[in-house]
C-alpha cells in the first residue's frame, strides 16, 4: 500500500491500455443477448471467447459450465500461498437487446471510442465491468513480483443476467464446491457519480406473489345485483389499499419484525451522498417523492421494505362501459426486502394476513414465485475495508456507501456458498443501462483495473 | 268493472288465442337480432311486420321511424272521447343473438308450443309483451261496445333495446310532440313469479365513469424506485376502497342527500314477497350476500345506491411476474342511482371527491357517460292503481309491488315527455331472458292481454 506501488500499477496499466481496450472492443462486437434466440449462437460465442481470453490472461482452468440455458463462463487462478483468501467475482458476459432503430447514434455492436469514452452495448453492463478483472489481475502480478495471486482467484461469468438468472441458482448449488469462496466480489453495479466513488454495501431483496380474486361463477349484471353481492374487483382494490397506514407504513402484522432500524451512522452517511431529488425524480419519470412517512427517498429506496402492486386487473377494461360485476378480478405484488427479512417467512405472513382480508363470498388463490435474499455487508466488514482502501488508492478520494434498490442473483451466491457478497462497479448513471448509446467512462474502467490490482494484494495481506 | 265484463273479456281472448298465437309465432321468426350487423334486415323487416299488424289491429296510423341505427315503430289510435287520457306503451321488437349452439333445444327462430308454453328467441323480451297489446285492444273495443279506445293509445316499439338503446334518446326528443302522454307504459319487465303477480314500480338511474391514473411516464423498476414514488395502481386501488365505509355506505359526500328513505310501509311490502335469498344467490352466481348494513337483499337492489367497480386494470397483467411500478392505471366506477339522485349532480359529487382523493405526484382524468335518472312511481298514483286494478281482475289475485335494479330507455321517456313511467310485465324469472331456451307462459300471456283490456277502460273512466 505504497505511493510506489501505486504509480507502479499506473504505469503497467497505461502501457496496456490499447490491447486491453482492442481486446474489448471484439468481445463487445459479439451481440450476445440472451433474451432474444437467435442470438443463441451469439451467446455461446461470447462465452468462448471470454474463456479463451481468460485462459490467456493466465487463468490456470478455464471453463464453459452448462446449463438448462445459456452457458456460463468459470475460471481458476489459485495462489501459491496457502493461507490466500479465496476470492469469487460475479459479473455476466451477455447484454441487453440493442438495435439502431431504438435511437444509438452507432451501431451497438460495433463499438466506438469518443471523447474518453467507449460506446457499445455491454460496455457498463456488464462486459466492460468483467473485462478490469483481466487486466488488474496481470497488473496485481506485476507490481507484486508474484507468479500467482495472492488470493485464489475465481471468476464466474453467467450468461442469463439480462433474462432474468432463470438457471442461475440451480448453477451455483450444482457446482457449489468448486465456487467456494471466503468472499464473493459483484461487478455488476456502479457508483454513485463520476466524482464521488462509492461501494454499494448491500441489495434489497424480493418476494413476489399473485393474488386471485373470485366472485360470481361469471360476469353478473350491476343492476340486478348490484349492491347486494359482494364485488371482487372491490376487494382486491381493498386488500391493495390495506397494505399500508396513513404514515405508508406496511399494515401485514410481523412484516417489520427482525429489520435492523437504520443507525443515525448509517442515515448520515446516505446524507453525504450529493443527492438531488428534482434529478433523481427525472430519473424515476415520475411527479413527486412519495413513500414511508419521516424518512428520505435514498432510506425509502435502500434501507426500507416495499409493498408494490405490479399489476391489478379485472372487469372489463376496453373501450367505453360495461355495467357488470366482474366474475374475477387479481393483483400482483412485490415486496421488496432488507436485511433481517427472509422470503419465506414473508411469504407466510402475507398468505395468513391476504386469507384475514378477503370478504365471505369471495374466493381467493395466492401464488409466490421464488423469492430473493437481502444481501448487506456491514460496514465494519474486514473485506468491505479492503475493497474501500484500494478504491481509495485508485481514485485518491474518500469512498462513500451505497446501496441498491432491486435485487439480484448474488442473493444466490450468498445463500448457496455462505459467502458475504461485496459490490465493486464503477458504472456511472449516465452510462445508459439497457438504454440506447450505453457506454463507459474509459478513465473509470482503468480504475476498475487499479482498484482490482490493489485489492487482490490488499485481501492476501500483501 | 264488472264480473260479466270480466267473463266477456275472457271469452273473448279464448276466441282469439290460436290466431293471436300464429301471428306472434310469424313475428318470433324474424331473427331481429339488433346487435349482429348481418340481421340489419332482418331487424327491418321485423319493424315492417309489426307495422303492418297493428294496421290489420286498427291503429288508425302505423308509421316507421328510422333512427341513425335500427328502426322503431310508431303507432297511434286516438280516443273519440275528447276528454281521454294517452297512453304512450313502451316495448321493443329487437332481441337478443341466439344460436342452437348456446344451448337451445330447438331452433331459438322456429317457436315451438310445448306444455303451455312457446319456446322462442323474444318470447318473453319482448315481442311477446308488446304483442299482448294488440289483442288487448281489440278485446276492450269487443266488451265495451266502443269503436275507439276509452284511451289515446300509443305505441312506440324500438329496436335497438338489446345493443344499449344508443339512438333512443334522440329519437324520442326528434318526436316529442307525437309522443306526449300523460302516462307512459313499459311493457318490457317481469313479475315476481307465477304465483305472485306483482307490478314494477321502479327502476334505479346509472351515473357510470372512468377514471384513469397517470403515474411515471413509463414503467419503471419497482426495485431501483419502488417504495419512494406514487403508484397509480396503488392510488387507483386506494380510491376504489375509499368509496365505501365500514357499514358499506358510499363514503362520496352529499352523495344520500335528496333520497327518500324507505318508509316502514315500503319495506313491509318488499317483505311480504315470497324471497328465498339461497335461490337468488344461485341466480347472482353468487356465495354470500353482502352490502349497505341494516338492509335486506331486496331493499339493497332496489331501493338503494351503489358504487359497483365495473372494471380496473394497471400494470402488468400477464403470465408471471414483472416487477414494475406501473406507468398508469385506470377503473370503471358504475353508480345506480333511486329517486332524489340526479346523475348529473352524481357526476359533480363524484368528480369533486376523485379530486380531493388522489394523491401528489399522479395526474388522473375523470369522463362520464351519458347518465339515466331514476324512476319511481308513488304507490297512491292514480294510473298505477288503475294497474293494479286491471292486473288484479286479470289475475283474480292481490298484487304486490317490486322494482327493477337495473336502469332502462323508460328513464328518457320520462325525462323528455314529463309522464310518470308505470311497468306492466306479465314475464316470470323462469322464462330466460338472453338465455337459451327462452319461452313465454302462454296463461301469462293471455293475462296480459287481460289486463290490457281491462286497464283502457279504467284509465279512461269507463
Ligand atoms: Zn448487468
Ligand atoms: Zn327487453
Amino acid at each position: 500500500m505504497s505511493d510506489t506501488s501505486d504509480s507502479a500499477v499506473r504505469t503497467y496499466i497505461e502501457a496496456h491500455r490499447t490491447a486491453f481496450l482492442d481486446d474489448l472492443a471484439d468481445w463487445l462486437r459479439i451481440p450476445s443477448v440472451s433474451a432474444q434466440p437467435d442470438h443463441d449462437a451469439d451467446v455461446r460465442r461470447s462465452a468462448d471467447w471470454l474463456a479463451a481470453k481468460l485462459k490467456e490472461t493466465g487463468f490456470l482452468s478455464t471453463e464453459i459450465l452448462h446449463t438448462d440455458g445459456a452457458p456460463a463462463v468459470f475460471a481458476e487462478w489459485l495462489s501459491d500461498d496457502p493461507s490466500a483468501p479465496t476470492v469469487l467475482v460475479y459479473g455476466h458476459h451477455d447484454v441487453q437487446p440493442a438495435a439502431v432503430e431504438d435511437g444509438w447514434h452507432t451501431d451497438p455492436f460495433e463499438p466506438v471510442l469518443k471523447d474518453g469514452r467507449l460506446y457499445a452495448r455491454g460496455a457498463a453492463d456488464d462486459k466492460g465491468q468483467v473485462f478490469f478483472h483481466t487486466l488488474g489481475v496481470r497488473a496485481h502480478l506485476a507490481v507484486t513480483g508474484r507468479t500467482t495471486p495472492a488470493v485464489n482467484l475465481k471468476l464466474l461469468i453467467e450468461g442469463e443476467e439480462e433474462s432474468g438468472s432463470p438457471h442461475f441458482r440451480d448453477l451455483v448449488e450444482a457446482h457449489a464446491d468448486r465456487l467456494a469462496a471466503d468472499v464473493v466480489i459483484v461487478s455488476d453495479t456502479g457508483m454513485w457519480s463520476e466524482t464521488t466513488p462509492t461501494v454499494c454495501t448491500g441489495m434489497r431483496g424480493l418476494a413476489e406473489c399473485e393474488i386471485t380474486f373470485q366472485g360470481p361463477d361469471q360476469d353478473i349484471h350491476s343492476g340486478s345485483f348490484g349492491g347486494a353481492v359482494p364485488n371482487p374487483a372491490t376487494a382486491a382494490a381493498r386488500l391493495v389499499a390495506a397494505l399500508h397506514d396513513d404514515d405508508e407504513r406496511i399494515t401485514i402484522p410481523g412484516f417489520y419484525d427482525g429489520i435492523a432500524e437504520l443507525t443515525e451512522a448509517e442515515r448520515e452517511l446516505f446524507s453525504e451522498l450529493p443527492f438531488d431529488e428534482a434529478e433523481w425524480l427525472r430519473t424515476a419519470k415520475s411527479r413527486a417523492p412519495h413513500g414511508e412517512k419521516g424518512l428520505t427517498t435514498l432510506e425509502r429506496i435502500w434501507a426500507r421494505p416495499t409493498a408494490e402492486v405490479n399489476g391489478i386487473g379485472g372487469g372489463y377494461q376496453g373501450p367505453g362501459g360495461k355495467t357488470i360485476i366482474p366474475s374475477s378480478a387479481m393483483v400482483k405484488l412485490s415486496f421488496r426486502l432488507v436485511a433481517g427479512q427472509d422470503p419465506a417467512r414473508i411469504e407466510k405472513l402475507v398468505t395468513d394476513w391476504v386469507a384475514t382480508r378477503v370478504p365471505a363470498g369471495i374466493g381467493h388463490e395466492i401464488t409466490f414465485s421464488a423469492g430473493t435474499r437481502p444481501c448487506l455487508t456491514p460496514l465494519d466488514h474486514p473485506a468491505l475495508q479492503s475493497v474501500v482502501r484500494a478504491m481509495g488508492r485508485a481514485f485518491g478520494s474518500k469512498i462513500r456507501f451505497t446501496r441498491e434498490g432491486g435485487s439480484g442473483p448474488a442473493a444466490d451466491l450468498q445463500d448457496v456458498l455462505g459467502a458475504p457478497v461485496l459490490f465493486l462497479g464503477i458504472s456511472v448513471p449516465s452510462d445508459g443501462w439497457h438504454a440506447p448509446n450505453e457506454k463507459v467512462e474509459i478513465d473509470l474502467l482503468l480504475k476498475g483495473v487499479e482498484t482490482t490490482a490493489h485489492l487482490w494484494g490488499d485481501l492476501g495481506g500483501c
